[in-house]
């Protein structure tokens, strides 16, 4: 992690006057193979950045959207935020008996999780409330520090911030350097990510676009604070992430990355504006050096969009033959 | 409004790599007097921007939000956007006979302005249903970004994008420079707001907080369209402010500005921050220049902000003492 956190300050630093113009391509996106995926990257950035091209964008247009489970770092066997919600519950089980006499509780508790998985969307949603909600947005905030910095992948028994995609993480900051905003766009909780994106991603909390439940202004001893109620506010997911994109940036992007169908909307939206427009997916092709998965799996499905790719143009990524590594060394 | 704007693009310019260290104060806000409204401004900023300091504050956390009817702009005598729902109302009166028949068309209509304050708050959101729903986002943003650069304010017949306060928009570039992240946090309308405050502000419609109805994602002829339906999101405003912040920038600011009891929350919660915070309320005493109002006021009164601003140590500009311009030239 350190030292590919230390390229990527270095092209950070190069890059932060570079507001115009463009990188040169020699050195850029080493972890990426000289493949199709990457050329079709650095194509279109050297299109957009160009000022002598009919397809030149201004600094100001240059808006990049990533999905974040299974587009920057892994998803699997579930979303991470899943695996803080469990272990956050464990954490509160012993102050709330009433958890032992109902659904999804019940079955949390009794490690039954096929039990929990036929309560459906609303045991689900329960989770969430009963973990996510109920606190001021700075109490969560802890929480959510103290749990990224220290959880472990089940079965890597890495940092989850240590399972991010190296490819991914040049990306980035190849965008940045060419003037690029970027931006976070995941059904995600838009609190669970903003504590840690900008460390691992480079991405500040104002670039984050997430799910997110009501907030309340209350005056606690003469001080305001901001609670977190138990009402969902948006679901930014499928057609919730346009909504997401404009609620948040309010224009729209020239750029989309996404994983799953959960993305499809994202990158339709994105593509079907007027101009240069560039949709990628990265297929989770690797099974011996990450997990492969698409059209039949329970997280990260990747179905529909991936029939969309070929009619609408979107560049499809295989981790397998187009990244040389995916996590940082 | 030429001139304002180059000096604006040349204090840009020079500030573009400064992301550390601080401006000279020598030439800094011409257009205020050397009063302490002017001192206290430019003290904290140096403070924070100083390496040195134990206040120094690194420029990811410089975070400044600004109010925007009668903080950057004119509100008297009626809010921008409401002469905007009164002109969209008359353009598109022709096409719904049906409101010759309920409240508070008729009495809008009838040019009855007391009947339609009659109608109370119901009445106003039946007005704001009527002019800024039922289309998509672009079909909106074309007819603000016609209305904004042709309306004229009513008693100077200026255009309103001409009403904005020259010692703002020093302020706004002149913490730019200094590495702050400027945005507006204003109880109008975000999708109303966006199309011009770029060119006007040089703030980005991603920095734009707002009040917003409910978007929904639609598949027409193929294409991906937002569409604004007839339902409140979010006010933004007064207990709003701060949920507004929370929800698309999600750190505390450490300076904010506004100018009446609508601004209250988001100087308390701005303030109530830990490390150095600055609060400051524009007091409009310049009856002569401008229009002189604050407790009794219809439109943008200062009653409890004023009182607050002594106990939470935020400065109050007298627009009268303080500015030595109002308007750009």
């Amino acid at each position: 992690m350190k030292s590919s956190m230390q390229a990527l300050v270095a092209v950070l630093a190069l890059g932060a006057c570079a507001s115009s113009g463009h990188d040169s391509a020699r050195d850029t996106l080493p972890s990426w193979n000289d493949t199709d995926s990457k050329k079709a990257i650095v194509a279109f950035v050297e299109r957009v950045t160009n000022k002598g091209s009919a397809s030149f964008v201004p600094v100001p247009e240059r808006i990049a959207v990533f999905d974040n489970d299974g587009t920057l770092w892994s998803e699997q066997p579930m979303y991470v935020q899943f695996a803080f919600a469990l272990d956050r519950f464990k954490a509160l089980a012993p102050q709330h008996p009433e958890w032992k006499l109902k659904e999804p509780f019940q079955s949390l508790l009794a490690g039954d999780m096929k039990g929990f998985a036929a309560t459906g969307e609303m045991g689900i949603a329960a989770l969430v409330m009963a973990t996510h909600t109920g606190m001021t947005v700075e109490e969560f905030n802890q929480v959510a520090t103290d749990w990224i910095t220290t959880a472990k992948h089940p079965r890597s028994r890495k940092l989850y911030t240590e399972m991010v995609y190296q490819p991914m993480l040049e990306l980035l900051a190849y965008l940045r350097a060419n003037g690029f905003k970027t931006f976070i766009v995941s059904g995600g909780g838009v609190e669970f990510m903003r504590p840690w994106v900008e460390r691992v991603y480079g991405i500040p909390p104002e670039q984050v676009v997430g799910s997110r439940g009501k907030l309340e202004l209350e005056m606690r001893g003469g001080k305001p604070v901001l609670v977190k109620l138990p009402v969902i506010d948006l679901v930014d997911d499928g057609p919730g992430k346009p909504v997401g994109i404009q609620e948040l940036i309010g224009r729209r992007p020239i750029m989309a990355f996404g994983n799953s169908d959960g993305d499809l909307q994202m990158l339709q939206w994105t593509t079907a504006g007027s101009g240069p427009r560039f949709g990628l997916l990265v297929h989770h092709t690797d099974g011996a050096r990450e997990v492969a998965y698409d059209r039949e799996s329970r997280v990260g499905k990747l179905d529909k969009a991936l029939d969309a790719a070929k009619p609408y143009g979107w560049t499809v990524v295989s981790m397998k033959d187009d990244w040389k590594v995916i996590f940082p060394k």
